[in-house]
């Protein structure tokens, strides 16, 4: 077996207000996992989680306790059957009190995208690709080359 | 269907060279996807997939060209079955380049558990749960809360 398997189980957002970050999530429609420790909230997702987790414990445990951290340049994007339900994903997210970046429109690469950003400035794109069928789980798996 | 569902399908890591960043993973072990896009590198995951994508590109597209955008906030961490996976996960990191933020070791929470920053800043964790059991695929399903 080789090491690194290409697999990311974990994303952590480092966040200012784990309750507002918590109530934000929920209000998009995020359930917490019922077995959450203190001090971070974790959610189920496809195959991974998602976490939430104090800004300064994120420094801490990074092992550079007081870093001031950033956010934006990592970003996190939900895959849609349609433009229709991108725009249902991407409005609950607005209603939740997500900061508008880009409302859905059609993009270059042939498909339909928008961004916002979480109270902490985490980015998340909602995004329909016509290239990208989704397995019926939700699971994204990319096509082989054409003609390959 | 109630949305979103709880997932996410793209992690994309905005770069500030694509070229180095394409081939700091290719040492630590990543095979891009064979059709890849010009200006992008995907590789596929466990039902998801990771880009590299321009940084000054990846401003723009979130509707905001010219931001400088933050890393460090929002981690990846990839989990591992025992210790020893985690220090060769972790140690060829290193060798490929990664700067060393925390050394492996045991934690709080009754893991293992380091972390390091790609050429961007990146963070990644590289863990072992003894309390998070991985699935064949490698896919991580959270067990359910104590007596429930």
């Amino acid at each position: 077996m080789s090491y690194p398997r290409q697999r990311v189980t974990l994303i952590t957002l480092g966040v200012a207000d784990l309750e507002r970050s918590r109530d934000f999530y929920a209000r998009w429609g995020w359930q917490p996992h019922g077995d959450s420790a203190p001090g971070v909230f974790f959610y189920q997702m496809q195959g991974a989680v998602l976490a939430l987790f104090g800004l300064s414990d994120l420094a801490e445990d990074q092992g550079r306790p007081g870093a001031t951290l950033g956010a934006g340049a990592m970003t996190l994007a939900q895959n849609c059957a349609s433009e229709a339900e991108v725009d249902a994903v991407f409005d609950a997210a607005l209603e939740a009190g997500a900061e508008l970046l880009k409302r859905p429109e059609k993009v270059f690469w042939g498909g339909y995208s928008g961004y916002f950003a979480d109270p902490d400035g985490h980015v998340w794109e909602i995004a329909m690709n016509p290239f990208w069928p989704l397995s019926p789980d939700g699971a994204l798996t990319l096509p082989d080359a054409a003609g390959a």
